[in-house]
């Protein structure tokens, strides 16, 4: 809008280089057989806590990793790590998203072979995730039910690069007075047919059939 | 970090200009006597929601009006609007962030001598906000009770460049058991001396102690 043209320019340089290396990765997992998740959201909508059930869950019956972005602190890792599972942080600094060079480096010393299903938790942020392919077989959008139900309307572009959308925090809906349909509607407006989840990380509300659908799409 | 030598020397640029650019704004917004303050957040953190109360209460005091950014829709502006005072939506498309020129070409037709306050609300994201001065007097940071204490650890620059952080939602606080001591003991760590305000926009709570505070600079 701003930028001026030159900026724009090199901004694709970056985009396209991205692309070929996402693309070199996405070959490497799907020789090695690992399927991989990625999870964008805003910063605090519950990625890591929907992440730790997950892999606490998914660890008895298969090999899961996670990665996982932030600007600064190990603090997500830590927390990851709880599941027994191997995790790694990617910190990076100024960057608002993650990029396909940054999971590169973060699995060089890493035995793909060993691994059923990957998890990449990007920065938090609405915005720039949407724009860089890391090389995921799927992409989770999730959004809290302390949001605003607008908020796929307001940022249009993650949920269309996303397969799934999952509401977060479901638990406190009737606190918040969460208007399920109203929220329903601004995906369908932004996706159409998109499938919307509803999890309490904190329950276990809906964690079946998140389990269900990754089973589903990692069979397939 | 993955990024190349030539996009950080643009990148530097495009700061450079908007750092001229703002400096311009501040000056005319120094010599309209306009008071001039901005909200950074999360994504559904509540800054609509608080700034919808504050205009509210400041209209029969002061001549107030404010800009409001989103990649998309006009929600927030029309929100604001129901406090008749004048609004205007800027619309960023792919952006993640308000830059100086945006809200100069906002405030194109407006007569800045009409005005005593203006409320600049950014784009819901922690991370590139923070890079770009829009010639504000004061900026606010605020997270919700929903998101997690370690948030200023985790967006530490955000909370670097703002000069208030105002904690929302806090009538959800026992309802996900928000530990208000490690907030800020995060925020102080990030930001030693920092000062905090608890508020509820939907209660009330904390906002007197804000437009308290909001005079006493204004006043200063």
């Amino acid at each position: 809008m701003s930028t001026p043209p030159r900026m724009i320019e090199v901004r694709e340089n970056v985009l396209k280089q991205n692309d070929r290396l996402a693309r070199a990765l996405r070959k490497r997992f799907q020789e090695a057989g690992v399927y991989v998740v990625s999870l964008v959201s805003s910063p605090g909508s519950g990625k890591t806590a929907f992440l730790e059930k997950t892999l606490a869950r998914l660890k008895p019956i298969c090999r899961v990793a996670a990665l996982v972005g932030d600007l600064a602190t190990e603090n997500d890792a830590e927390r990851l790590a709880r599941a027994e599972v191997p995790v790694r942080q990617i910190t990076t600094g100024t960057v608002c998203h993650l990029e396909a060079q940054m999971v590169e480096r973060a699995l060089e010393d890493w035995n793909l072979q060993e691994l059923d299903c990957l998890f990449i938790e990007n920065v938090g942020n609405m915005v720039c995730p949407s724009s860089y392919d890391l090389g995921e077989d799927m992409r989770l959008v999730l959004m809290s039910v302390t949001e605003g139900e607008d908020k796929p309307l307001k940022y249009p572009t993650i949920f269309n690069t996303a397969d799934i959308a999952i509401i977060t925090k479901i638990d406190l809906a009737a606190a918040v007075e969460f208007d399920s349909e109203a929220a329903h509607n601004s995906i369908q407006s932004v996706r159409p047919g998109m499938q919307v989840l509803h999890v309490s990380a904190k329950t276990g509300q809906g964690i079946p059939e998140w389990l269900e659908f990754l089973r589903s799409r990692f069979a397939s």
